[in-house]
């Protein structure tokens, strides 16, 4: 990511208030179609003026949503010829059965009577409650209201209008200047917990106005999405309609092909999914730390993962993290029990930021001779890294995560009641 | 566990106030080492008069602690000759190199010389403080008051001196009447988490005055322990130090054989087995619920404990126990994020008490006509059950757990500062 310092940024132009129709050839607007918020704006169109290239990634849950149901089903047959995204807040359209399934499917027609294209071009999205069927005339309502208003400028809406329990939009683009032409992507996402009370999911959307073939882009999209969103855990718990899409609509006139701008197009990519990631993170139920957490020395990188993993969901490490107790035994413990062999003897443990910030916890599976003082110091930091070496090989991972807080149990406990 | 029923109890014979030396032929006495407490008593022995057949399960954890891995050591070659277990609290002895080895190597010795037995003969417990040396000193002299206090009514205070966060000693004794004779079996257990804050562990410690060799125990312990210990979940993290200890002295003169009153000695220890664990699960730091979590129509075994201990171990769900909110979504999300392949639409969820009182809150994969404040009843208990079928085949399981509550955090996120 060195060359994508914002700092120094040599080739990346970072724009934070860019969205998903800073590209060029992209339009959304939001409406309020009542779905659970009296004032809320909670249905989302984003719709490209020409057909797209779309990669998505879903949940792996088998407990998948409707709307991710119908959002395969679409993908599998018309991946190359996308032209709209319909997203509701409100209601996750999950455990609804077949009911759902045809209300997911009536979604995608509404939106293409609407724009007058075919519903097989529209990818439907949806975040809420678990177990209610939605409410077919006001989502029919609030589809008419966002079509009649959708603008160039709607990126910003279409990131407030997903919203549940965050706190505040996510959004972000980035320009590569590629083959003498700026591409553009933009991207925005939900999520504060890996599933809300009640109240599903993390969902993402990107867009750019590259021009790059299907298969190509499904590769880059899962490249990307495995160096950032399933880095990060809140809570553990994936949910029954996470999502992720991207759409590319070719009206830079830039094209990416395996030969040509594939490196730094991937970069880039990589770069807004990690980013818009990280603010899911940052915003998650009740976090007051952002914590990263780097394996090293593993024989290979899912071994890394599985223990990263392991420490980023442990309810003791969380609640050290929550309580600035640098408390590494925990650590340790969560990483020998995630299903990985390594020998402890070989097992260090620093804590900080970057080298030489780092202060050295365990040497050789034992504690060194560090100050309390020291550590509680950078356990009692906003940010901090905690990396781990296991001295098995030469495999690592990071991943990123929070603490576990009396304002997460609030959130979660409390919520429906 | 029909046959066990405590109220209608047919041939076993419950003693609540039973402990490790309610089987004749053990003695235990405990003395304050004052290792990490000021006050309270935390070495224990626990002494046979004869040798015994020993079996033993140990963490799987790849930090295991050094009285774990000379425990593994002195089994491997003398299980059949066992005399005594010492066990302290408050100093793990994990994550501490070889000199913690030695230290756990050099603890069976001090208890052999005072009791004038071979080192071999010697299991080691500890369980507290990771990362610190063990204090020989305090540990010479707490084996040495507590060598010339054995007695044969020293097991409550056993139980009492393996104490770390455990709110009160957890012990119980059963006796069989076979072969005409009385086989008792008694057992004591420590646990509150499943790693307690920087002070480690489950210990749970049986002794039987049956006869039965050391591959036979080893078999039957296995089997109790994969229907008792290994279903409990607090927060889902193993420790570094979690044993569980049988010791088989023979005083009885009933001899068990897999031809010989093996079904009844093995329904017995699955009892005690399960008493404890379930002492430990309502013990659990913070916890104001404890809930079985049945899950049926698996294709194994195995699939149903995966998605059993998911659930389990869910913050999401584990919130909504603790905030009595009847929240299905949840549970149906974490199962179906447990790695095992099901049709949602196949899946019903029942919750309450047995049968007749049950409610039925899901089938087909959708929510029935169920009323919220029925559910939200059954949910306000201080016990519930859930049960959960996916309808993929014949198999099923059962867990216990608890919720998630703002004292775990807090006994979590504050302990050490």
């Amino acid at each position: 990511m060195g060359q994508f310092d914002e700092n120094g940024g040599i080739y990346l132009n970072i724009l934070k208030s860019g969205t998903v129709t800073t590209p060029r050839g992209f339009m959304a607007a939001a409406a309020a179609a009542h779905i659970k918020y009296a004032d809320k704006k909670d249905l989302t169109l984003i719709v490209s003026e020409n057909e797209c290239a779309a990669a998505a990634v879903f949940t792996q849950n088998q407990v998948a949503a409707a709307p991710v149901i119908a959002g395969k089903e679409t993908m599998q047959a018309h991946s190359g010829h996308i032209r709209a995204i319909v997203a509701n807040a409100g209601n996750a359209n999950a455990s609804t059965g077949r009911p759902g399934l045809e209300n997911a499917r009536a979604t995608q027609k509404m939106v293409a009577d609407s724009l007058n294209i075919q519903p097989e071009q529209v990818l439907p999205l949806s975040t809420g409650v678990i177990g209610v069927q939605l409410p077919m005339d006001r989502m029919q309502a609030g589809i008419e209201t966002a079509a009649g208003r959708l603008s160039a400028d709607g990126g910003l809406e279409a990131a407030q209008a997903i919203m549940t329990t965050d706190t505040h939009p996510k959004h972000l683009a980035a320009q590569v200047e590629l083959s003498g032409n700026t591409v553009t992507i933009g991207g925005m996402a939900k999520g504060s917990g890996m599933i809300h009370p009640n109240m599903a999911t993390m969902l993402g959307v990107l867009t750019t106005d590259a021009q790059v073939e299907a298969n190509l882009l499904d590769e880059m999209l899962r490249t990307a999405v495995s160096h950032s969103f399933n880095r990060i855990s809140v809570d553990g718990d994936t949910s029954t309609n996470d999502t992720v899409i991207l759409l590319a609509n070719g009206a830079s006139g830039v094209t990416i092909t395996k030969a040509e701008n594939i490196a730094v197009f991937q970069d880039a990519l990589t770069y807004i999914c990690t980013k818009l990631a990280h603010m899911i993170v940052r915003d998650g139920e009740g976090a007051t730390k952002f914590v990263e957490i780097q394996v090293t020395g593993t024989k290979t990188e899912a071994d890394a993962h599985a223990i990263a993993n392991t420490i980023a969901t442990s309810p003791l490490v969380k609640t050290a993290f929550a309580g600035s107790d640098a408390n590494w035994g925990r650590i340790l413990a969560a990483a020998g029990r995630a299903g990985i062999a390594f020998d402890q003897n070989q097992a260090a443990l620093w804590i900080g930021g970057a080298a030489p910030d780092e202060l050295q916890l365990v040497a050789n599976g034992t504690p060194t001779n560090y100050e309390e003082a020291d550590a509680a110091a950078i356990f009692a930091r906003p940010e901090f890294k905690i990396r781990l070496d296991i001295g098995a090989g030469d495999a690592a991972t990071i991943v990123w995560t929070t603490d576990l807080t009396h304002k997460y149990v609030s959130i979660n406990a409390d919520y429906r009641s």
